[in-house]
């Protein structure tokens, strides 16, 4: 008999079925044994009411977590979990687990400590709401990609492995490349633009590296860059109306693949306004003043209460889960940002808030030559480690921008968990690389 | 009126339409000038006998690869290239570029040397012969991806960054983490398999680091890897199945989607038979000192030269490109490969060469516990380091197994390019960090 996995059962009520999987869950009732069966999809319940079918777990001295072939007649039950039960069974134990596992993974609410968690991972992560919050990323990754594929925008896989130059030059991690110096790139960027020259339209999914020494609930050392990056744009207009429709098909793909992961999350999926509302950063700073007597004029950034005071303010106006936040101050924006051509001294970048914490940040950016050797001699930083990124602009690159999405922190605000850690398959941090 | 894109440009026939992207070649006949103009897509032909037409192109002082707004009406015109033209043109330059590019784009074959190549990687990457090569591998990527998901493997997205244990402990990259040792990881082979108690089915496609200090044409120090890896498999032969599909799939996606680009490049796909043929390890040398009186029989491993004889055994005996070699010795493989259970010296795994040489190694692994506590210990490993990916096996694993494949290595065989290095956007080798 061909195995069918929990999720394939609706269709096959009446006939008699295999599943594969791990013995979740076991509990008893009277003389009636319940028992869970766990696969890579879900979850179904099986029931017996005769020892004998039990007997293979008893002699293999099977504890939870073993690995369980069960065969039974599926059963419509509308009490049951999922509404539907195995009745009639006959259950093999293929691999025995001899040992009680670390963490309850069978109860409803997984009390455990986050640090007990991390060092538990490959166990905690089989938690019900832990492969949930996973199978969350999996769907934002490959709806992200689905829709920039739909628009020709190209995959591209960058190094992470930089000589001398990078963005910030802070915060990067530093190891010996055969005696001499490398660094772990911090962002796709550089490369990613030198590939609109080449493709016009590039993404990237994959690891970027902060060597951030803050331990703080939103990061992480190691996270994943949803990266986009294109040319021939007006100006940073032209993205922000790229992000809404990339975010736009990642809630409604979650929503259409994801539903019994959201509802186990508890997580609220938000609307996306035709066109999401947007402030200069200049009037943001004039509003907050006017509704909360806080003068942040003049600051460079905004500061995390001010976010949260925006977000509340576009709720309440526009019944908007999003803003974006345009035109940040130059001065605290990398070299390649592109200055606002009508008050220089903002620029043509954003940020997107998404229930008052930033989300996104992106931008144009520069793109003739000349610009780029004022701009790195204005910041300071030599030209020479930029050569081979310089060719880029020197030999014609058409007016561009892009963004990126932190993946981790998509997934931490859409679900409502309070650390970011929590969002990581194997998360690292300052303390923490393993597992 | 909006821009379309050069592959767009059969459907307007007849229309006036508008073009962007950079100015590729020009050349002169007579009284006419041909321009090229290049955008993320393709090319086209456009025609002008009036040089007042070709004006801003003089006052701007642009070079190739200027940035250039075309506008014309599109003809059909079987003698040019892709059989279209653009009339009547009036040209604007976006950007101008003035310096002569250090590589030149516009001959049909980019007579430089490797080095050049790769220190003008910005420039070069747009040669059209460069272009297509990353265009087969982001369709690569996609066709993995897309075969994988609609088998309900889930996408993961694993640590770089790892603490202690790799798989191999030699040629790996060793940096400094907040003042403790750190490795970057040599695959996801461990977080796969530690993925596969989770999801039952996973895949990665990302960044993998090899330390090695060959200087070859076969060896990068940073590639990209897909990986996959699942449970409740019968043996190696599940995960063989599978590849097959696999690559069937790729092959079949090629075809469709870069008909142009495997013309250009001259490649010939394979068919991939409905099964690929099998040969035992033993059974490969046997053949081997049959056919060619080498004996090698009792070597741990194949040579370049057994392969290609064994290549072209298979393409001699049953017409097909690939062939998988199976079983080979326990003693050559990795401390979580899978004996042969009717000879234990040799492994459940196998390697697929494509056209004689090595392209997937994969695998069953070890399930059970305990048989990795005496592997480990077989193989003098310490099990501290591992105790966190053990838990995945100590609390109920799956028979499972699964295969990498080398992203470059398959576009290198599949076009034939001499160099591992020219299937790389920005490639890394022992001598190069940057661009």
């Amino acid at each position: 008999m061909e195995r069918i996995f929990t999720t394939e059962v609706a269709s096959h009520i009446g006939e008699r079925v295999r599943l594969q999987g791990w013995l979740h869950a076991r509990r008893q009732l009277g003389g009636i044994t319940f028992l869970m069966l766990r696969d890579g999809q879900g979850m179904i319940q099986a029931v017996s009411e005769h020892e004998a079918e039990l007997a293979p777990l008893r002699e293999a001295e099977a504890e939870l977590e073993s690995i369980i072939v069960l065969e039974g007649e599926m059963a419509s039950v509308p009490q049951a979990p999922g509404g539907v039960e195995l009745h009639e069974i006959k259950l093999d134990v293929l691999v025995a687990v001899h040992e009680i596992t670390p963490l309850t993974l069978s109860k409803r609410k997984l009390n455990a400590q986050i640090g007990s968690l991390l060092d538990h991972a490959p166990i905690a992560n089989r938690y019900p709401a832990r492969r949930a919050i996973f199978k969350l990323s999996s769907t934002v990754m490959n709806s992200f990609r689905q829709t920039l594929s739909t628009r020709n925008f190209v995959e591209i896989q960058t190094p992470k492995l930089v000589g001398a130059a990078t963005e910030s030059g802070a915060n990067v991690f530093k190891l010996d490349y055969f005696g001499r110096p490398a660094y772990l790139a911090q962002s796709p960027q550089l490369y990613k633009q030198m590939m609109v020259g080449v493709f016009e339209r590039v993404f990237e999914i994959g690891p970027v590296f902060r060597a951030e020494e803050h331990d703080t609930a939103r990061h992480l050392n190691q996270y994943t860059s949803l990266d986009l990056e294109f040319g021939f744009i007006e100006n940073h207009f032209t993205v922000m109306a790229l992000l809404r429709e990339v975010l736009a098909n990642i809630f409604t793909d979650l929503k259409e693949r994801c539903g019994p992961e959201l509802t186990m999350l508890e997580a609220v999926l938000p609307e996306v306004p035709e066109t999401i509302p947007h402030i200069h950063f200049s009037e943001a700073q004039e509003l907050i003043f006017r509704l909360h007597k806080t003068d942040v004029r003049g600051e460079p950034d905004l500061s995390p209460q001010d976010e949260r005071w925006l977000g509340a303010w576009a709720k309440e106006k526009f019944q908007s889960d999003f803003l974006y936040v345009t035109g940040y101050p130059m001065r605290k924006r990398p070299f390649y940002t592109h200055p606002d051509p009508e008050q220089p001294a903002f620029s043509n970048s954003f940020d997107l808030l998404f229930r008052g914490t930033e989300l996104v940040t992106g931008g144009q950016r520069l793109h003739r030559y000349q610009e780029y050797l004022q701009a790195l001699e204005l910041a300071h930083i030599a030209s020479e480690p930029f050569e081979a990124y310089l060719q880029a602009f020197r030999y014609g690159m058409p007016p561009h921008g892009g963004l990126a999405i932190g993946l981790e922190r998509l997934i931490m605000q859409l679900t409502g968990i309070s650390n970011v850690r929590l969002a990581a398959l194997f998360p690292r941090d300052i303390h923490r690389l393993t597992p």
